[in-house]
């Protein structure tokens, strides 16, 4: 596995033909993704600038392009009519400015009349490599190509750590006001929002104060990806919590968590109506954000990050590494999020194929559980249990063990991780990808997401009498072609 | 000699009784001045924020209030109607907040209708002692009570140097624009001013690049304090070099010069009519700065620190240090800025005392000389020639020598300074203050300023008959009282 120097990390890219060969390298990985956004070449991580604009779903994902390596990130720029057909559109925006000297780091977009604007944190190095993050906006013209704002909107306040970063922007009606969440942390490291507003998209930025959470005044302690969101008049607080360990999270110190409850930016109070929920179960995922311009009162589209900082995957062997989950429409219900699949991706399904025990490399399976303990394996073979998922019904526990694949990555933060339902395990929606996992549970309830890596022989599944399967081979949706 | 921790330099004041003895001490100073602007207590450096506004003239300094030490910045506020009687006012700027916590540090001031306004640097640094400038304003309300805006103006730029300080902002009528100058050092060391422009004062500022002096792009490592005129048409720009040896500058490394030219704020040139002059030919002259508001076409008022950076003084001792210049009347004739006192000074004079070697610890000297070869030495006494004044008139060159005093200080940087004279020796108005020198020379075409500790013998002066001399004690002007 190529190792990279700090100066080959953060190398600007100054011609396609630097990565071509790259990305042919990586496109031949047995692991390349057919219907998940993919990096182009090298590594993606966060979803960046998810916006509905003028009939077309917008979407960037941090992108470092020299190989399976945290560098210098770009935002890579893919578009999509119906949330499952991804087409790449070439780099969005490209870091090596004054105030991106380091990097486009991530953040949000907004559509305004005919204009689309994305918000991103500059990330910025002087020579002793001190960090300065600048809060930065940039403007999309007809020809879909980005102009940055020759000055940032706003640089970091001193009072708080050199972690400010992920501009989430949003308009706020009633208000007739614009609002930035600001992911940081304290001087005394403690992870928060700073809320900055103004009556102006692109200037005029005044900071309002730092986000009060009742209750989360010492959780974690930088809350990276701040994004809010309101269904039917409830507000939806999403966030990143790092340098902290949660109860059923084994040793990990990321996390992505959400919170319902009332936003009021007089106050600059968001008042939770219940405890926090994990947005996501699974070993991998991470900053996940809602579209912008979404439009509707009872569902927000939400995209996420299949992985964790810190953490590194097998592909990192065929020079890539990273993907996005499908996006997922999210509804509340109960003081619950539900996430399940756009209804567009039922037309990637081939015919159904016999529940025989093989489990194709991609593929949706729909699966009823009556209730009762069962187990439920897949990437099994002769030799192994692959991935085994296990539910154990007096607990209402589900839960999940990777420890038995043949490919064992991120040992030290995980392998096995547990669900406790609220309810009987009714059902699961799965999506497998060559090297992604997405199980959607009760209805959405509950998600699993996680990257797996199974070998050419882990090609089986193993169930018992208590669930009833139906595995639908799945269409390419997403072509892995070099555009730059 | 009272040694300083960094704790204790940057301790904030809370109260006037933790200095109230202080004051007494420093007041009972035999070098405490009589009509010169001096620290309440402690130390002051460059004068700020000196502006006309309603017949008042207000100026600040930058102090610190614990002792004869640089650390946490104040802005001192006096104020005077003719320039000459000064009375202490208070504190102007307290630092302690977000964008100054370590320091209110230097600055300048316009009036606009009934409000002044101030524009200091925030000198902000971290728990690492990392250093972010900080653009700040305040307004002075009728009370001359000083409220400082809650955000800066803008941050400092990434592509340059923490060397970003010193707002000098002024209106162009023309343009209807106001601009900011700021004294900076580029990445690679290199003394530069950075612009900045506003259609409103207190918001909406922009970068508008650096400040191009042809001839001048590698003079100097930073240019602090960095100020622009215009006298009939003429544009002067005065600023204090750093981290460079000039000629006839001994081992100084701090400077303060002039060019007189064009400033284009369209295309950010000031081009130089002429090579650049020393501001003032002393030991310790530096950071002045333009009056604002004084709406003449004919004449600017300037006024300076007599002292300089990383130098100390004997004053100290008595854990004070550092003073003004006596406010100067400054003009342009033939290219050259020729510098004068306020007319009003003349005030001052007591009735002129018999020329027969003694010299008063505050008088004003005129010497009108004839032009040969001269010697004329002050703070002489039996045994030592006090400060040598030597006039070589085949090369017009007039030497100070201050190695001859009984108290000698910065020996390393220098003790003996040559001027050159254009033309011949013909005049010199001498103001001594206790322990400051200012003499105008030639009808003020070159000053030379100090600060000189006379000891108590060191009372006699010695001339020859090449020199007329006219010797007026000084009444006092400035009080020295504790207002806080």
């Amino acid at each position: 596995m190529k190792e990279f120097t700090q100066e080959e990390r953060y190398r600007v890219l100054k011609s396609p033909d630097e990565i071509k060969d790259l990305h042919q390298r990586n496109a031949q990985s047995i692991y390349r993704q057919t219907y998940h956004v993919q990096p182009v070449t090298g590594l993606s991580s966060d979803p960046n600038g998810f916006v509905y604009h003028n009939n077309l779903w917008h979407l960037f994902y941090q992108w470092t392009p020299w190989g399976a390596v945290h560098g210098l990130k770009y935002w890579y720029h893919v578009t999509s009519k119906d949330l499952v057909h991804w087409s790449n559109r070439g780099i969005g925006l490209s870091p090596g400015d004054t105030f991106d000297n380091k990097g486009c780091h991530s953040g949000s977009g907004i559509a305004l009349k005919n204009d689309l604007y994305l918000f991103y944190t500059g990330n910025h190095r002087d020579e002793k490599w001190i960090r300065t993050p600048y809060t930065c906006a940039a403007r999309m013209d007809e020809n879909g190509k980005l102009h940055k704002l020759k000055e940032p909107l706003f640089g970091p306040r001193p009072d708080y750590a050199e972690h400010q970063r992920d501009p989430k922007v949003i308009y706020h009606k009633q208000k007739d006001m614009y609002y930035i969440f600001i992911g940081a942390m304290t001087l005394d490291k403690r992870g928060t929002v700073l809320i900055y507003q103004s009556k102006d998209l692109l200037s005029g930025w005044q900071f309002s104060g730092e986000l009060k959470v009742p209750g989360y005044e010492n959780f974690g302690g930088m809350w990276e990806c701040p994004c809010i969101e309101n269904l039917n008049g409830q507000d939806i607080l999403i966030f990143s919590p790092q340098y902290t360990k949660l109860p059923e999270r084994g040793n990990s110190t990321n996390h992505n968590v959400y919170l319902t409850g009332q936003m009021d930016y007089e106050t600059l109070t968001f008042t939770p109506s219940g405890p926090y929920h994990y947005l996501d179960y699974g070993f991998d995922f991470y900053a996940a954000q809602f579209a912008a311009n979404v439009n509707s009162n009872d569902h927000a589209i939400m995209i996420s990050w299949i992985g964790l900082p810190d953490n590194h995957y097998p592909s990192a062997e065929d020079e890539w590494e990273g993907t996005m989950t499908i996006p997922r429409v999210v509804s509340l219900k109960d003081g619950y999020l539900y996430q399940q699949p756009p209804e567009e991706m039922k037309l990637l399904r081939k015919e159904p194929i016999p529940t025989e025990g093989h489990l194709p490399d991609t593929c949706e399976i729909e699966a009823l559980f009556d209730g009762e303990d069962t187990d439920f394996n897949l990437f099994t073979n002769q030799n192994s249990h692959g991935l085994k998922i296990h539910y154990q019904s007096d607990t209402h526990t589900l839960t999940f063990d990777k420890s038995h694949m043949k490919l064992r990555f991120n040992q030290q933060v995980f392998e096995i991780l547990n669900i406790k339902l609220a309810e009987d395990l009714k059902n699961m929606q799965i999506f497998i990808d060559k090297c992604s996992l997405e199980v959607f549970i009760n209805d959405g309830k509950y998600t699993f997401t996680a990257r797996l890596f199974p070998v050419k022989e882990e090609h089986n599944y193993v169930s018992d009498h208590h669930v009833k399967l139906t595995i639908y081979p799945l269409k390419e949706s997403v072509q892995d072609n070099f555009i730059l």
